[in-house]
């Protein structure tokens, strides 16, 4: 697929809002970044459909607290840096929302945060993440299938496994820090949660599974598709890829009957 | 694959023409919708080698009433909003034809409205569509061929289902109108008619379907492709896109020895 | 992939030229239309690393027998139109060679024709075709391979092959003349040949395959890829563009132990 | 895949930069090539999450012995011209490290030359390369599994290969030697080398290989990926796009029970 390109127009429409949360002339302010990475990320056939989601925290911006959250059912292709919901953490405290801008560019419509919310910002708070992308990549669908029967999915001793962050527990702190990249014979486990009628009702089963697998970084979810989070947007942007890289050719392996975990070092 | 991009060149060929039913300026017009999602489609195989087509009613302009029709058998990405046939229901009166356009566009080649017309009509009379695409979708084929002796696909607890409408008859009026998204849970079917020679052959069967599935939002015709239609071109856009990964999953899933439909809630 | 594009730089350097076989300012021109072609053949993996081939005959030109061939062993989605060169049927003398260029742009390469060229001039001299392509496509490659043992590879009942044309030998004149369109329960046949080492010793039996096949537009190789012709360059595109999908189809239903004929109508 | 392009802004940026080791207004300058390749390689999904590398050797330029190295753990597509390491050939002096340009571009990192560089410099060093490609190439991995048990992939009678150097030992000079191109009857035999833990650590089995292997313009690293060398950089690209045509294709062979090597000629 290919995203078209109406963003220097686009771009000058929100010029002309004076919004402080936003800034058009910054390619790396979050809102930005969310549009571009969503393009790139429909191009990859993640987000179809008004599929997926993003959140950004600005946590080299002057108020790291700041949380960028796409709005729900959106073609996430099209989507404008005007149309965030910003919160603020810890409270979650609502400072915009696109159903304030202007009927010329809302077209009345009356926008909603993301149903993913919720789960991202438990990323944000157990994990201090910078960032959480939510797709619906087949590869991590049919993952979740070929494993069906199972709780983790596991691969170990193939090289682009090194682009994962290898975390541990810090003692003193009790927080989760990223302590170097994962080795080659490292195993990658990534838990697996059944999915829920509603996406807001993952969250339990997903505190849980970043409570009890304190190495991973990201979380699949059956039938459904991926939570992946880093300590910045391209730590994050760098797992997803990395992941879906590994959940790709798990499933090639798999399909050819050769098992994604070894014994030998 | 990638449509090239003329567009500019184009656009001032349109500007000149001083044609009521064409805007050159306004990108949301549906004559230069349907050349941009042509191109779109192309890139994703969809409308190969002059496959497909798209129609669109101008549900939001002055005349709700105006379908623009892309032509027969010209390669999609290249199409020009000056290429468009447009006619005014109810009765399909001829508006305007691109062979009345200047011999430097039309180069006296004689263009003639998609075969796909008739079964674009019976969308907008029997639900009221504001716009209908055809494909030649590679998974909506092999979906056809692998469920070779159902008139049905069916699938389930595929989260990507949620793209698409809930659609019930209104006991007052008498018409099928969206009450809301598919759940998780829910069942998509989608009929399967059987192909025939001539595509406008298709208009019964295509009726039968429509009539037949109040809840369908798509038909899939065997060896054939699909027809997809929604409330706007976005919706029809959106639908169409959520269709395509669950048949693009569902033949992974059937390849894999997975059932795509599950008893369980 | 994705080819890069230097186009406007290049075509100045073009216009300095004053080469009469040439015009940089007409993207319709043959050497524009092989540059456009090749790239989005690049993008399609039908010319990776060097491999196909492209020729049009100027049949809109002043002088339709001119032949414009690209030339051998060039990175294909990096060809500029100064790289081509000119033949005039029918006794193919070499009218341009980029050879005769400035060395600031041939940088003292000794181009040669490709070696595809007496295969081209097959096509043109047996069936009076306005351009032929050759790619080294792997859907053509799989089908000469799963049809291993066959001298013919076949497919009926598929929408798609109604975008194929219609030929049939004229029998006041004996040229095989384009007759209509290819209807859906029509068998498409296509001729595969043996591979030999050297390309131009194809000729022989592609010019017996094209004799012994007056429907066929296209003669597959084994081993190899695929020669598809047409009248013109943008039929030769399209032909070449619902062969590929026909072909990538073929490979996905043999996979799946579905027959590609079948008896029913 | 789809990289995104700020290229014009960058370069503004470098031309500031007045440094002799780069230049901005040169597209085929070493450094602006290795940005252009790798955005082209991300598309493919070659060096996906950071993955892969590339080095060239400025084999046309003044100084033949400069070898520009892309850093490493960047995201390659977007690598800009100035993060470049700059080495001199035969014993590898620092000329350049981006960790000297101004803090406005390199905020603060702490740049290394990629892991690869031993490697790279292997090809150098034994062949005389002009640039050395590594990709995590998908095709190449599945192609190391598949073949298991087996320390050489081996393919032919394809007619791709013919984009494939034949090589020789000179026996005057006792160098590698490129003395025309593979035929399509020849056995293209690829080393394949097992993975190692810290990629510096693969030197000495590359060595080996390149030593047993006087044929061999690539090294297969099972469960990582593959090594690609050639005369100059756009050699070393068609090679690496070639022999990836070649293993995509014998992955399919391989799935469907043919044979990758044949006794016929």
């Amino acid at each position: 697929m290919s995203a078209s390109c109406h963003c220097n127009k686009k771009r000058d429409e929100i010029s002309k809002l004076d919004d402080s949360l936003l800034d058009a002339n910054d390619p790396n302010h979050p809102a930005n970044l969310i549009c571009e990475l969503c393009r790139l990320f429909y191009d990859n056939n993640w987000v179809t459909g008004t599929g997926g989601g993003i959140s950004i925290r600005d946590v080299k911006g002057k108020n790291p607290n700041l949380v960028y959250i796409a709005p729900s059912g959106i073609q996430k292709e099209k989507l404008q840096p005007w149309e965030m919901f910003v919160v603020e953490l810890p409270d979650e405290k609502l400072l915009r929302t696109p159903n304030d801008c202007p009927t010329e560019l809302t077209k009345s419509y009356k926008y909603k945060p993301s149903a993913c919310t919720p789960l991202f910002m438990s990323c944000y708070t157990m994990r201090d993440a910078g960032a959480c992308i939510h797709t619906h990549s087949q590869n991590a669908v049919m993952c979740s299938l070929l494993w069906g029967d199972k709780v983790e999915f596991e691969i170990s001793h193939i090289e682009q496994i090194k682009a994962l962050p290898k975390l541990a527990v810090n003692e003193k702190t009790g927080k989760v820090e990223k302590v170097g990249s994962m080795q080659y014979f490292d195993k990658l486990v990534i838990p697996i949660i059944e999915n829920t009628p509603h996406e807001e009702d993952l969250t339990d089963s997903l505190q849980e599974a970043i409570k009890n697998y304190p190495g991973t970084t990201a979380v699949l979810v059956r039938r459904h598709g991926i939570y992946v989070w880093g300590e910045d947007v391209w730590k994050a942007k760098v797992y997803n890829e990395a992941l879906d890289y590994l959940l790709e050719l798990a499933v090639k392996m798999k399909q050819s009957g050769i098992p994604t975990t070894t014994q030998s070092n």
